[in-house]
């Protein structure tokens, strides 16, 4: 979900950045879409991909695709450094806000994300649950909504092994041409990725739409802060 | 969920029964609709009624609804004895199949409720979970799929305390006017359960039309089924 929410939403995505992500889940997803030339990803710890090679070959296997440029290092640091609009689209995989990745849901993070991106450009960050932690939603809602001159919208969707059950995610675009998250303009063919040899179990174009569909008490929290 | 998903797919329900759900907790919501005239549950278990109006009274306040009518005993025993036509829509708010309410999930039990239904009538029974129970929930549609002559739906939701954080609905309808479960005909107005006391937190319009909206992996087991 986290690769294909913002991918699937824009035409001929090219230059793709992934912050964290380790594992080489994202990669693996990034890597279905045929118009991706470049995916750069930035992962802190080298363990981390060293790990999913030898433990999670079937995650791992993102690390195989010739576009992907690895590079081990802090990922604010490697923002700061990206040339202006460089990006199509930014994914942060990232931990959780209280720990090392406190980093990654505050201002100047997303400020940098904004300005890596091209106009129109995309981004998705985990975004927690809001079963749990509505008071972190708000906060980064009212963030990006600061930030991102473009569509700033949450979603979700579920994971059994997370806490609650549940995972979130921030979808927001810069100022220039107008994203609508919430229809997919660059679908994955299901025909296609059936016949491949590792078709996708989970995601769809009506699984992406309605993950944009919010509980009344989230809708109300949310909303509010977007405008 | 339980209850909205089918109420608010048809016009004007009058006449409702729940089977299990002796917490009351579907009755509260069940009673929600205005145009309910009469609420009948049977509930196998006398001490889950007591049980909660004693430690859970924000769940057993359904039973304060005047329209309440409690039965205790054997769901199965009692739509046996239900005149054919009786009811506009049935909820089966059951445990697990196995277990005791083993019958509650089985082609004869099915039987009873198509029977118990006004033709175009609905009935919606826990499912479920999609990441922990696809077989069984394979049974349940291929059962529904042969008993109800309408349509024949899954849903899902998300439930934080439950296995795996989510939970299933088998929504079906029986011959006679088609019902179109993914989109509500008889939606519950936001605003006005916004100045009640006891304001809607998570149902809304969207929560329903995208709670039918399944992963590809169930998708295709469902759809198979269900053809």
């Amino acid at each position: 979900m986290i690769a294909h929410l913002p991918l699937c939403s824009i035409k001929n995505p090219k230059k793709v950045l992934v912050i964290g992500g380790g594992d080489g889940g994202v990669l693996r997803e990034v890597a279905r879409h045929p118009t991706v030339e470049q995916i750069d990803i930035c992962e802190i710890d080298a363990m981390v991909v060293d790990v999913s090679k030898d433990f999670f070959p079937e995650v791992a296997i993102g690390y195989q695709d010739p576009r992907v440029n690895l590079h081990i290092g802090d990922g604010v640091a490697f923002l700061k450094a990206v040339p202006e609009g460089s990006y199509d689209a930014v994914i942060v995989d990232s931990s959780d806000p209280i720990g090392p990745a406190k980093e990654l849901f505050e201002k100047p993070f997303f400020e940098s994300v904004a300005k890596a991106l091209r106009p129109g450009g995309v981004v998705c960050t985990q975004a927690e649950s809001i079963w749990l932690h509505m008071h972190i939603i708000e906060d980064i809602v009212s963030n990006c909504r600061e930030i991102f001159k473009g569509s700033v919208n949450y979603a979700w969707t579920t994971v059994p092994t997370y806490p609650s059950g549940v995972i979130g995610f921030m979808l927001c675009s810069t100022g220039g041409p107008a994203v609508d998250f919430k229809h997919p303009v660059n679908p994955i063919d299901a025909d296609e990725t059936a016949q491949s040899t590792r078709p996708l179990k989970f995601y769809n174009a009506e699984i992406h739409s309605a993950a944009f569909c919010l509980p009344s008490f989230a809708k109300k929290v949310i909303e509010t802060k977007s405008k």
